[in-house]
């Protein structure tokens, strides 16, 4: 089986201020992972898309750090602002968004 | 860029013991995580292998839950007993291990 057609998984790792590879989520809030959830569920896209929180995704020179699966696609520096566009660009339309896409 | 190979996620989530959908972690432990991670290194896979802890899969009647991305392969009633056989198996193998496959 496979519930979701998308699965978004947002670091929700949180070091120390003064680690030298950074946090993704600093705070330890989870806002990013939240503004996922919410904007999953403002597109009615509950039953089809779901935003999990993760350990660290180990890309953290990179983050804040997101993955879209099946689609294996990463994202980089995402930022609440983002999540929109993430949303309606690709996970509804299928287009990632290539100006957040993470370096290599 | 796709980092890993595989991306193994365990779901973490800890309900209160007489909640009706149950846990996958009832005791907060994270032992299965752990356990995929133990093997993960056991194997010196860690450059092409990642085991995450995620929040609730959403898939707690069948839990234990774990899925295997890219692959999109999930996995239910999973214990620590199985780990072996799944890295061995499906994230070495490439053959997804049937007994274990989630129901629909």
């Amino acid at each position: 089986m496979a519930p979701f057609a998308r699965h978004v998984f947002v670091c929700g790792n949180a070091r120390a201020d003064d680690h030298p590879r950074g946090s993704c989520d600093p705070s330890g809030e989870g806002a990013l992972h939240k503004a996922f959830k919410q904007a999953v569920a403002d597109h009615g896209l509950q039953r089809t898309v779901r935003a999990n929180k993760s350990g660290c995704l180990d890309q953290c020179e990179k983050g804040p750090s997101v993955v879209v699966y099946p689609d294996n696609v990463w994202y980089g520096r995402v930022s609440e602002a983002d999540v929109n566009e993430i949303v309606d660009e690709h996970i509804i339309g299928g287009r990632p968004v290539q100006r957040l896409l993470m370096p290599e």
